[in-house]
């Protein structure tokens, strides 16, 4: 039986991953800031080792996780920004870099970006360069992983399920139901592709 | 007459900007760690403030200058990581956020991104992260930017100046000019577009 660590797992694509796995009958841990099986700080570098350490044995990692802030940018600053950087890009970074090194033979990462990076909404800038991050060290990372070790991102559009509260921020998008992006975190997870963006837009 | 303020004016790429600057009847001031008409440490806010205060009255901001860092991924650490993250990265991000508020009306910023986020290179994952964030937040940033400053990113490909030294790492890679490479450089900051990368490739 294969076994899955969804970080960010009582989130609202988090549950939806969950879901799907747990009809595809692979087993799942979750981890979150403060809910699920085991509690990590993405922040943290020590947090994420004592995550891998603890959990054992995982097949694939999948990341529904990841802070991001928003800001008009003339009030966007290289401190605040820092909340960004610290956790949707340098905390999902960190899992890959320190996670190779757990992960089991022929595993995966998936990891999130979002539609931001390809169409930009004001007080988005923190968050697109956040999402170009992982995009471009997915591709790049890929190819370098060991053990036939797979690594993929998603980049979701705005979910149907949070369409009414970021309407204003989100003219004209089309928002996509969080159960197809649960799917494509899947295909990623458990398919056989690598150095992918994975589109649901 | 226009002001160029050129950050790594003194590296290969900074002086073929600089030539192209110096034909066109723009008034060049450059900047660098160790040489230029002002010093700068791209990865310390406070320095880079310090350089907006002392140059004053600039139109044109141009970054060639950026550090990542080169490694296997699987010695890739969160720590060696920070290199590529506090340069490359948040240096050219924070020369942004803080530049924005002292650059003249219908001033330009233009970043140095690369190649290697879209054709990924062996120990590039680093860089291409790098790389990602910077063509990102350029896209996104732009748009917000008020006063009719513009903001593009450049992507250039192996240089054949260095062609020969880097040769193994970049195997069938069709290097191009450096003085290309400037010219696209005049491209962004002199043009009408932003929100754009240039890709010299």
């Amino acid at each position: 039986m294969k076994r899955a660590l969804v970080i960010g797992g009582h989130g609202t694509l988090g549950k939806a991953i969950v879901a799907k796995l747990n009809e595809l009958s692979v087993e799942v841990v979750t981890a979150g800031r403060s809910s699920g099986d085991y509690q990590v700080d993405m922040t943290s570098t020590d947090s994420i080792k004592a995550l891998f350490e603890a959990v054992q044995s995982i097949d694939y990692v999948i990341v529904a996780a990841g802070q991001t802030h928003y800001a008009k940018l003339e009030e966007l600053t290289p401190e605040n920004n820092m909340i960004s950087v610290q956790s949707k890009l340098l905390g999902q970074v960190n899992i890959v870099l320190i996670g190779q090194h757990y992960v089991n033979d022929k595993g995966s990462f998936t990891l999130v970006s979002g539609i931001i990076k390809d169409h930009p909404i004001a007080q988005g800038a923190s968050s697109a360069m956040a999402n170009g991050a992982i995009d471009a060290f997915a591709k790049a990372a890929a190819y370098e992983l060991p053990r036939g070790i797979r690594l993929n991102s998603v980049s979701p559009n705005l979910f149907e399920e949070s369409a009414e509260k970021y309407r204003d921020f989100f003219m004209g998008f089309n928002p996509v139901p969080v159960e197809r992006v649960a799917n494509t975190f899947i295909q990623s997870a458990l398919g056989i592709e690598t150095a992918q963006t994975f589109k649901v837009y």
